[in-house]
């Protein structure tokens, strides 16, 4: 990494037409518990990612054992002119077996109605926050009934307790369903050079289509390709070898290409990092400057492929 | 079976906005000629149905190697008042090589407008009654010309033989096709907990979506659930077990909880029973007044996945 | 092949409701050089095509290396009348490793609007035609960028360049997608008996519910059927055995049988022809004239599938 894209800072898109704007690159906390920061640490680590034009914070229920959302909220508790200079993303459904929530049985969803709401206000309370930019169904539920859930988010919105409303890991058939009886801004999805499928298989053509623009999480094939090569599959060691190659050509880092070649998909895709090192998180601003050519992004996706295009 | 739950009646729904009103269990005589009942036994088998609650039965030209609805047409005019209570389902676009149709030389479809035509009216006169409440395209056929099909549709409806029509065994792009020509009011496919692919591959969201109730058939796995273990996969076994314990906790039988998952289901699937025994269609009668908690429901899906959900 | 039959002239269809019309039969051109014709061959070639009812050929900037289309140009230069006889569909999107086009160092997709618009003026160039009317994007490009697509189609139809526009292999959701921006008028993919995808995968639902004629490639899989039998797969040997079968009960070649078993289908496919030899040529028109009976067509579905329909 060169230290004259150090200063890039990320931009910022709309979401959707009538979505919110968001900044491109997204700073996931799912694993903010396992940073083991104190809460002065916490604001520090928002600050400098807002120092970096990241405006925006994911985040989860069930994040760090149903944890994750506190330990933000202490640090908004802190630092409380931190909650207008950030956009708060969260996500509910999946209902886990914990010591936090002793009356699950059974790993399960639950898209009711009734715990749409209950869970976004608890993400609130947890968070010491007002208002959610942003509430996503966490999973596709086999048992999702479209009509309580748009209940859920109307009321939610009435109460100005969320703005806008998507959803994470939906095929196509489960965002027309959904989106047939509320809009949805997103659908966050993973996506990688380890992970090619959502090339293929609609979903961000029904992005692009409907220019609702992707999440996409685990963008580095969840730190695989930043693996020694002995470690790698083959098509890992195919696709690290490709990454450094491209690397070299432009100054930058492994990492920052394969960002990059996320941020060059039409749809406009917003990548969350998931990194407590805020270096890591400035190689994903980075990537937000560098622009790949497509002689580039078709060797990554053929060195991933183990072809060429047809 | 407790004493109890034997009472529960049929409860009715609307198929489809501008669709019929059937009850929730439909009565499938696929196997009606199997059950080797005299005319007199087969009027006993509709007026029990009825009694609780089941006023919908469903046939097909070819069921009983086409002979099955000859042998209810025998029932209906032996206790004609039975027409008046009940709404007959029938399909057609499946030729079989029999000997009651000695001119077929290759089981092969047609969904020509002259054969749906001819097909329908020869279930009437099979079953001597005057119109089908519904009448299905059996199977997808590669060489459907939805045009030709919507005009037998459009033919049949306006002769007064046939209130409404839909499609079976339909992937979405099939159902699209041909619903954008005709509307179709539902979808009969296969779903249980040994065939789940419905759950994923947009069937089911495409039917809530258009707010148009799927029949079910094979809704017990074709009995595979009711085998004893050692005559299952690894699959039933799990399932089986599930839905012993399950049962246990509602003290009810495993095959009302089996039938009590897939009424779970938003898109509110309608029932076909298969079996000629009155106890076995008052089971499937009966799992429309239990509630399978979404524990429930998701240690199920788990036992037939092999897995939690993620 | 009998003689009788050789005298079938191509028929003319419609393409999509605001699309061209078009020869049922299209003369492919994808390997005009290896034929090795003198330009005046060409020229032959061409007449005798046009005699046969065939008015539309089928080029792509990348054919014969990137010289397929300057060797058509060079048979309209000698006989230019040709031009008003003939309608044009070439191709872009695909950048081939090529002496032809050195500054391309690995094998990718490019539709850009500039590489779009720059394709399409070099066809017209190269076959010294003044309009295309149709130009197909070759390969859904994962990078795929609709609205800019979409400018390049509105200006090259603004300046007269080219007609109509559609795409070559896409999928459903990739039509879907390209199609939201701008009106396509056909999907060239491959079917053959060898290659039946297409009536599953909802290409042929989308096409036929859309009244978009699809155009047919590789319909004789490729020649394989052709081959003798101890070449073939065995899904292969059944095709073979099952079209000798019925070219013998219809009196015409088996090649003849399998583009019959194409043009059948209800969305109304143009058939691309492969072949340098006017007699092949005749084959494919002679197949238009052809009309299977379904148990004749559903006989070749089975031999392809290994088993009957369900």
């Amino acid at each position: 990494m060169t230290t004259t894209h150090t200063k890039t800072i990320s931009p910022r898109q709309q979401v959707a037409p009538a979505g919110p704007e968001f900044s491109r690159i997204v700073l996931g906390l799912w694993r903010l518990g396992d940073w083991k920061m104190t809460p002065q640490q916490r604001v520090s680590f928002l600050e400098q990612a807002l120092a970096l034009g990241i405006t925006t914070v994911d985040q989860a229920d069930i994040y760090g054992n149903y944890l994750s959302e506190t330990l933000l909220g202490e640090a908004l508790a802190l630092a409380p002119h931190l909650r207008r200079q950030l956009q708060f993303v969260s996500k509910c459904g999946i209902k886990l077996v914990s010591d936090q929530r002793p009356s699950h049985g059974i790993q399960h969803y639950d898209t009711s109605t009734a715990h749409i709401i209950a869970s976004a206000e608890q993400s609130l309370r947890a968070m010491q926050i007002e208002q959610l930019d942003l509430l996503l169904i966490h999973r596709p539920d086999p048992l999702m009934h479209a009509d309580d859930m748009a209940e859920a988010f109307r009321q939610l919105q009435a109460s100005g307790k969320v703005k806008h409303f998507g959803v994470s890991n939906f095929t196509t058939a489960q965002f027309d369903l959904l989106n047939s009886r509320f809009p949805l801004v997103t659908n966050q999805i993973e996506l990688s050079l380890l992970h090619m499928q959502p090339l293929l298989d609609g979903s961000l053509d029904q992005c692009q289509r409907l220019r609702i623009a992707p999440m996409i999480w685990s963008a580095l094939g969840g730190g695989q390709l930043m693996l020694p090569a002995n470690e790698q599959t083959e098509q890992g060691q195919r696709v690290s070898l490709a990454l450094q190659r491209i690397a070299g050509e432009l100054d930058v880092s492994p990492s920052v290409v394969a960002l990059a070649w996320i941020l060059k998909h039409p749809a406009s895709p917003m990548v969350l990092t998931g990194s407590g090192r805020i270096a890591a998180v400035a190689e994903a601003v980075q990537a937000t400057g560098v622009q790949l050519s497509r002689e580039q992004w078709f060797a990554l996706w053929s060195a991933s492929a183990g072809k060429n295009v047809d």
